[in-house]
């Protein structure tokens, strides 16, 4: 879980202090358990735009409390005894603790870079064996978990691969989560599980506030578990974030979109420290979604761990291992990387720049 | 889950302005899982004193997303398959399908009126059977839920009662919960988990901050469903009630505490609605603590849910049937009750005043 730093994060906190100014009681007070009312009726909305189909808020909306609770309302409210769980690796650690709490069994299939390693690339050219993965399906399968972009790689599946899991799902019986646009897909809506959160979209971690959609009957078994966890979400941030999203609604698709600022600032800032790990002779893997990029190690005595503990002491850059995002059995395949993240301010990017001109990488000597 | 409201709510709500007035971004940035660093300092500072003990905020204090997740911890990190709980009637319905989902198995005793209905009594005179709850311990008995001051009824167990439970839970080997002070008992440290929020203490119910404090052994199994459920709480509002607890820590005690002024605005609420019930010839039973009073209704024909039902639509007050709170052997016993909130702002007590001066109870024509 990575702390975010950009310019926009404003807009929440301009939110929240609407809704402190409004001297209305009733927002310090218990909202609905399926989502404060402002909340889920804005997404409602933002949804039936995007994905072009009718999104009920009542039933079709949970407000969580971040991107956690929904990950784990939805790995607890629909995996039983014996179910199957297919992950793709690199993945997020706690999907494994709470698929096996719940009764179920994950299975592995790690993304894997098409290039050599001496050649540089994009996140794209990292991908699975679809013989593979047709392989991981079985009878059992109750889910697979997609997270797209992927974290921490930065892949963004593309249509072609999100075409093959879903015919895979519905010939299986499953259902799928993930982050993006799957639900929109022919006869996926039903059986899609869709995770947001406005730590990351708006950059503010710290507030908790999430949110899943996805069709009423799938959502009933994460109702039940967020009445029982949580009972509720916390109704003045959830109405700031409501603020936000009717104001994002308003402007959807024009230039002075958040989304679209975002985007453009997040791209210039990827762009800005990929050149200067390309002048410190280092070679990043570009992502093309999200706000983290793999660097990949030279170095064979200082792997993974040992290599981002070296980096912290010696060079002053904070990375974090890769493998940990990796079963056992991958992690040797990985371990000549580290990840880094890079939304944060520029002159936090510049300081980065700076230190990295003075680690160049063709002349470690460690 | 009431609806509160009452004049020092805005304690909480000017601390997060300070916060957002104070622009640090790192207050919207993810915080520690077992808490936000300045919330667990003041309330180890507060317990420390409280409790007469060194309490330690990284072990020995847990945040959680209000109360329902606090609890939601402690059953599901406590309880095991084969474990039995003790639960005392009234009770919040929500301890059942947690220690079911645990694999636990609920024991029930219920507190009884000493009074016969046609006496004016206090909530202290509602008390459990001691041979009765004696017979309920077992080896298989793993904790006891202790709600004080009980909600709904306003009973706060004095400490002949305490010491009791205390005694058994010690002979027992098992472990307890609850909202006050038994943790400071000789050798029940080790054995009680505490659980409190800012919801119920500064009346802002929204907010969803709350909190766990025990020994570092027991906490541990708390800490592990905490992180994998919701990972952590919120930053600004955990920062907000942080600055309020440092506030109240520097004047506890003394006249202008806000637990002391909250205290004398509870009882004169409390008095004020008491009068006005006996002047409509109703009979409340007068709570020891907390904000919610039981209502004795007289008539026959229109119990519990029909009575309150009714009300709302007749009298435009509303209430919540009590029976919610029992087991189905025990509904019978009460459901010639309906309980009130009283924690309302003056003006809404007098409006309700007047609408009992209407509907006076000696001449109910239904």
């Amino acid at each position: 879980m990575e702390q975010t730093d950009v310019a926009n994060e404003t807009e929440a906190e301009d939110a929240l202090l609407e809704v402190l100014n409004s001297n209305n009681a009733v927002l310090h007070q218990y909202t609905k358990s399926n989502g404060h009312p402002r909340f889920v009726n804005v997404l409602a909305k933002l949804y039936s735009k995007l994905l072009n189909r009718d999104v009920n808020p009542q039933s079709e909306i949970l407000s969580t409390l971040g991107a956690s609770e929904a990950l784990f309302c939805a790995i607890t409210g629909l995996i039983d005894v014996g179910d199957e769980v297919i992950i793709i690796e690199p993945y997020f650690d706690v999907y494994v603790p709470l698929i096996k709490i719940s009764g179920g069994t994950p299975r592995f299939i790690a993304l894997k870079p098409k290039l050599n390693e001496s050649e540089l690339g994009s996140s794209a050219d990292w991908v699975f064996d679809s013989k593979e993965l047709e392989g991981l399906f079985t009878e059992k399968t109750r889910a697979i978990i997609l997270n797209t972009p992927n974290n921490p790689l930065g892949k963004v599946f593309d249509l072609s691969e999100l075409t093959l899991i879903a015919n895979l799902c519905k010939k299986m019986e499953c259902f799928l989560e993930l982050e993006h646009f799957l639900a929109s897909l022919p006869g996926m809506w039903e059986r899609t599980v869709t995770i947001g959160s406005a730590g990351k979209t708006f950059c503010a971690t710290g507030w908790k506030v999430g949110w899943v959609y996805g069709s009423a009957q799938l959502l009933r078994g994460l109702q039940i578990v967020h009445q029982y966890a949580v009972f509720t979400g916390s109704t003045p941030l959830e109405e700031a974030i409501a603020i936000v999203f009717e104001k994002e609604l308003s402007r959807l698709g024009q230039d002075e979109s958040y989304f679209v600022t975002l985007e453009k600032e997040l791209k210039s800032k990827r762009d800005y420290i990929v050149k200067k790990l390309l002048e410190a002779h280092m070679k990043p893997t570009i992502p093309d979604g999200g706000f983290f990029y793999y660097l990949h190690s030279e170095s064979d005595e200082y792997k993974d761990f040992q290599f981002t503990k070296w980096l912290t002491k010696n060079v002053g850059l904070q990375g974090v291992p890769p493998t940990v995002f990796y079963t056992d059995k991958n992690k040797q395949l990985f371990e000549n990387y580290v990840r880094f993240c890079f939304i944060k301010k520029q002159e936090t990017l510049e300081k980065a720049a700076q230190t990295l001109n003075k680690f160049n990488a063709s002349h470690i000597e460690m």
